[in-house]
């Protein structure tokens, strides 16, 4: 890992003022600063938190950035997770401690916070039109030689905008053309023809230089291990064949990146058969989902449930609200809604019951979550339930992407419940 | 209006800097305050700001606020709208301008946003069993005499966990009974003899007062007019029974509340019934999502198509994303997705379409979105529509509570595009 690949600002984010800005917080914190509140190791359930309050387990953090680093050195992939998941400098840094070559971004925005954060290699695994923004990029790679940005392009017209805007820039932006995941998915260009005209369109704009190729398997239609393997492979013949053609002669290093959280390694075995090219290739993995896992969606796609011998994500999240309502012996109600938890894939799994009297935790057998209001979480008990108004209710999350969304100061917290430390995001 | 029924600190809010903490903000405004770029009424278009960028329409937002307190106040009815809603001090100033008695609350963390910007009532539509917010509050209510805070009971347990919390607290807690909306409703006791144990249980708890009836007839199962209308009578009627039970005899004022968006119509007609009760009584309207309004959801069940002859509110919010794809003719892909548009109800609708090259907007014929990903909207096209890449798609959104959630900072324009101000969240 080179030293300058860090995360700035981290001090300043320990600085910050705990308040009303931080849902679920201690109110007898406020006033303290979060790295303060972080040294006084509070407990999640004793310590003065409110509900409804999401916590983080330091352990399975922990185990799962480090099972994707050991992935990818394993597999020789290089590893810009994507860093829209979390949104949060602190987890970026420690996914670049851990190896990571970079942070993955799909917006203008994210880049700005990773900017801010002094965050040097950013894959932009989308295209990048606006005018306004590539402007304030182009600024961005004239203050900072030692910063290195890639995005995509899958289109002619694309290109133009972008080196319209980028007229008179100090250093051409690298880009990789992306390959459409088939008919009917979303971004990319469709053919390998389209893919020839767009790289014959940066070819001629003075300010892009082509550094290789990419796209996103995790949106093959109708996916299967053989059509996302299909589709790698006409992602790795693209790069072949641009090679062959000498569209790589401007470029130390040719990229070709694919790689969400369901087809590591699918990636990963394809991207293995990569023939030598021209150039040393980065092949370069973004899976973002696997900082926290989860309870739902990932938890059924990740790969490792394909390669169980090369290791096992952890869900790492746990969303606790409180029973404020019991109206009848097969309903109760939580004060955690669609402000709080993910609901866009699937609804939030009801885990564990803490005991409003004696803190003790208990399975939450014969309680299912049927629905979500805004500030609400509808729960269904049968016989079996034991819920009583007070109780505390934890939860299973599908979707790390919109878990972390929801909260701007998320605790870390040990399996005794001490929290140690607190995530901050920037949505 | 009282003069105190004010709102703190959104000089404060004027001061903040503007950063990559707020999205779509223009990236040369950085540094400046808040205040000072709403000083340089830049245009939406042509200011600097990057897509994706949700604006408030000035002129819809006034019409919407004004419209509410006409409706209020013509009906004899007191209003605290929803602040969940927007949860913007900006807005929460400009609804207690226009008379609103207070603001109302789902959680526990709305109060704490709220107290930090002095609001002085406040009613929590909710269940408060939460002892460590329990005890904040009192604390809030010791310290500020000025404070009136209302909040729901609906089971005997709720009434005594509030009770063990507050003891020793130097000001009783006011609640009202929640009566249910019927069988398979949301939070509230379910029959008038659940109501009946639940005021009996406050009754023996020195550190609460009961002041009133209260719930939420959107949750009525199956709502219709009828049926909405049968469910007020009982609550109605659930207040005079108390009153003549003397269950009031410790308030100077009952308070009797219900209405969200979709039924203030017949929430009006049958409060207007109530009769003469032993004290005044506050008739408190909750209303939310009127300030912005919608495309969708809300603009199909406004009690104004009831009853358009009191008025009609208008949708405030358009979303402006980019075209950063357009991979085939039937296909197009803008960079708003999940984190910037409410979908929980309903997906955004292409209304407009902002020409790339020379700014001027036609109608979105021909062009529907049929899905979003976390950070691309998917667009469907058909042979009518005029799209390219870089042109921006105004998008209508169905659901005002999961629009507001998705930023932190918005713009409100006059509809030539100049930005006069700009709306804080906090969720």
């Amino acid at each position: 890992m080179p030293a300058d690949n860090t995360v700035e600002g981290l001090d300043r984010l320990d600085r910050e003022t705990v308040d009303h800005r931080f849902k679920a917080l201690p109110p007898d914190a406020e006033g303290l600063t979060v790295g303060e509140l972080a040294a006084q190791r509070r407990n999640l359930f004793t310590g003065g938190f409110t509900t409804p309050v999401l916590a983080l387990s330091a352990e399975s953090l922990e185990h799962n950035l480090a099972l994707l680093e050991t992935y990818a050195e394993r597999h020789g992939l290089a590893f810009a997770p994507h860093g829209k998941t979390s949104m949060s400098p602190q987890l970026f840094a420690r996914q670049l401690e851990r190896g990571a070559w970079g942070i993955t971004a799909a917006v203008p925005h994210q880049l700005r916070v990773y900017r801010a954060h002094g965050i040097r290699r950013v894959f932009l695994a989308n295209e990048l039109v606006d005018a306004v923004a590539l402007r304030w990029l182009a600024g961005e790679l004239e203050r900072d030689p030692d910063f290195r940005f890639i995005c995509y392009v899958d289109s002619v017209r694309g290109v133009q905008l972008m080196d319209e805007a980028l007229r008179g820039a100090a250093r051409p932006v690298e880009v990789v053309v992306e390959l459409g995941a088939g008919e009917g998915a979303r971004t990319g260009a469709r053919s390998e023809a389209d893919c020839t005209a767009v790289a014959d369109a940066v070819a001629d704009a003075a300010t892009l230089r082509l550094v290789g190729v990419a796209g996103y398997e995790g949106e093959v239609p109708d996916a299967t291990s053989e059509r996302v393997r299909a589709w790698l492979h006409r992602l790795v013949s693209l790069a072949v064949s641009f090679d062959k053609d000498g569209r790589f002669a401007d470029t130390d290093e040719i990229v070709v990146s694919a790689g969400g959280s369901a087809w590591f390694d699918t990636v990963a075995e394809v991207f293995a058969e990569l023939p030598e090219l021209s150039r040393p290739v980065l092949k370069l993995l973004r899976s973002g989902a696997y900082v926290s896992h989860d309870d739902g969606h990932y938890r059924h796609l990740t790969p490792f449930n394909r390669v169980p011998e090369e290791g096992a994500l952890e869900p790492a999240f746990r969303l606790w609200a409180q029973v404020v309502s019991r109206p009848t012996g097969q309903q109760a109600f939580a004060n955690a809604g669609k402000r709080d938890a993910a609901y866009d894939l699937d609804l939030p799994v009801a885990q564990v019951v803490r005991d409003a009297r004696d803190g003790s935790v208990r399975p939450a057998a014969g309680i299912t979550v049927t629905g979500l209001s805004d500030q609400h979480a509808w729960l269904r008990t049968d016989e079996e339930a034991d819920l009583e108004v007070g109780d505390w209710v934890g939860m299973g999350l599908s979707h790390p992407c919109t878990s972390f969304d929801k909260w701007q100061l998320i605790p870390v917290a040990e399996a005794d419940g001490t929290v140690t430390d607190y995530v901050r995001t920037f949505f």
